[in-house]
């Protein structure tokens, strides 16, 4: 349902679409839809945005900003995942406004890009989804197919720990193991989606449109005004996107004067974002404990790049080091987070120290994931046995 | 910083302070003070609550209701704790409304506590604190001292497995492995706190004024009234007691005409309180998979009960079938919670079924904690080996 106020740009604004922003070929919403031609990624055509007298306040749910979709299910999947704190806290001598995105229904900030995407297709009629990912997508994406009553089979490399997917397993998503690499395990998802619809995190549009709610609640958290950083940690960089839109249609739809600079932390041993920035050579993929953020080739490299650019932000390489010592300083202050997510806090203090962002702006730190689902890792980092 | 509306009844009540209730016995607030004569636990003198006009709406966490606390700390430690959501499902044929309580900086409702506790005595000037538990208590009070930058050391019973502590470990806590059983580790902690301020999640009165904004978050969830029963599991009784002294004061600053029904979910390997309450013959203790509500000796057995007769309530003792049955239906509708919050579900399905609550009711199931903290538990309720 949407607010009257909306009304006259949704008269004038011709229908969403799927885009293939590469070719600028476009596709109705209806049927559902993962991939464009020749298995191009696909975002959405650009959207009006929504305007503060449109949230729903009465919602405890990123379904506040229900408005800012181009779709409206009477019903949607929804465990109470969004309004997450955003917490001040001294960080390398300044103060960062941590974005605690692990107070989520599974853990992780992927329960927005689940919500909305498994939203969309269960009103769409699908009723059982296809998934590729051993950590936080697989967990997200199989608590949705559950909670709306949906069949989900998740697929994960053969070597991965029992334990890494006892989550996903216990919402009763199918495990498939596929021999091989973290890439063979995709490249068989990519088979599979000939048989059951791929709800893809990194593939599926809509998955962004639910990461892009973040962006509408950094606005309203502070009081309807964008901050001047954002700063997320980046693998196939659903979270880079996710801002990158919700910003922009904020912008468009007049409430802000210009997206925050968006600002992407990646792991030095799997950068190719950072690295692709930078103009770094590149380099061949190492292990890293920032599990979550290694992610050889991303599928969007062009349009993450480009959020980078237009916003003036940039990105950070981080060695295994500084990861693991931004893991156990935020845990000294209470802050417990998967090394992946403990990237943002690292790059804050690398912004600070090279002068690209300054202590006294509004810099948003936005950690990921919760620590207890890296307790091997953070365990290592202490020297403790298990 | 209070509201004026409250002025008049702070002016012609008298000031807050700790009461033996079995003795009537009170002393002043300060100086810091965790039990009384001879060890007799502690609550407080009655207090005043608040009344809707007094929330400070534009904080996102418990201390929104900081007007219901004796006390004003200029800088609480607040990590974002509270402001959960209230998600209604469909369990048992009924719909409840399912509070999440593990969307939390540390996982678990005890984050509450830990707050508010610690917030006072770090005002009061203890700089370091002590605490005996492995479980959610622990990790709360761990990552609340860091985060208020106290010492904390945590003592837990020697065969704990390394994992469990892992999180309060990367707290910076100091963790004293106990030799003997859970009591002897209790009865440590008795005797280190001749030298060390004991910040005990079961003793100390103020971690039950933490809980107690459970209440004051259900009652403002539900558009300012109190649900018809809130079901919550139940180990030393700290959400019974917290909810018991947050309804009660909503009711004393004339909010609701009356608290809830608070019914107690107890697993019946180990369950003195509903034994107490059901007058059921006692029993040795036995394992359970409800771990978090394994407790033999509850302290503030009277009190407990009490709330659960004042507010007409009851007891439910769950056998450890239908607590490994209620978390796999939770997990498989996309809830993933601890056996021991689990535990709350279970007993609404049997309180529908025996008619004690009614489907038409408005009834609330606490869920307490994540289940990402039983892993090893949840795997073996699937037949996984880790």
């Amino acid at each position: 349902m949407r607010a009257a106020s909306d009304l006259p740009a949704a008269m004038t604004t011709p229908p969403a679409a799927y885009l293939d922003p590469r070719t600028g070929r476009t596709w109705p919403l209806d049927p559902p839809r993962w991939c464009g031609d020749g298995r191009a990624p696909l975002l959405l055509t650009p959207l009006p945005g929504l305007r503060r007298d449109a949230i729903r306040r009465e919602r405890r749910s990123l379904w506040r900003y229900a408005a800012a979709l181009p779709f409206a299910p009477e019903d949607p999947i929804s465990l109470g995942e969004g309004c997450t704190p955003l917490v001040p806290r001294r960080v390398a001598g300044a103060t960062a406004l941590l974005k605690c995105e692990w107070f989520m229904p599974t853990g992780s900030f992927k329960d927005r890009g689940a919500s909305v995407m498994l939203s969309l297709l269960r009103a769409q009629g699908v009723r059982e989804v296809l998934e590729d990912s051993s950590g936080n997508g697989g967990a997200a994406v199989a608590a949705y197919a559950a909670a709306g009553g949906m069949r989900a089979k998740i697929l994960v490399p053969a070597g991965t720990s029992p334990a890494k997917t006892v989550q996903a397993r216990a919402s009763g998503a199918a495990i498939e193991l596929v021999p091989g690499s973290r890439q063979d395990c995709a490249e068989e998802a990519l088979r599979q989606a000939e048989r059951i619809f791929y709800a893809s995190h990194n593939w599926h549009p809509f998955f962004l449109h639910g990461t892009k709610t973040l962006a509408y609640e950094l606005w309203e958290d502070l009081g309807f005004r964008a901050p001047d950083n954002v700063i997320v940690p980046c693998g196939a960089g659903s979270n880079v996107l996710g801002c990158g839109i919700g910003f922009e249609e904020l912008k468009r739809a007049g409430e802000i004067a210009r997206p925050p600079r968006i600002f992407a932390a990646q792991p030095e041993n799997c950068a190719p974002i950072a690295r692709a920035f930078l103009g770094a050579p590149a380099a061949a993929p190492a292990p890293t404990i920032a599990e979550g953020t290694a992610i050889a080739r991303p599928i969007r490299l062009p349009e993450v790049l480009q959020v980078l650019r237009d916003t003036g932000g940039g990105a950070v390489m981080l060695n295994e080091a500084e990861i693991g010592a931004a893991t156990l300083d935020l845990a000294r202050g209470g802050v417990y987070v998967e090394p992946t997510s403990a990237q943002a806090a690292a790059a804050f203090a690398k912004l600070l120290a090279s002068g690209a962002i300054r202590a006294e702006e509004t810099t948003v730190v936005v950690l990921t994931g919760t620590g207890l689902k890296a307790t091997p890792r953070i365990a290592e980092l202490m020297g403790v046995s298990l």
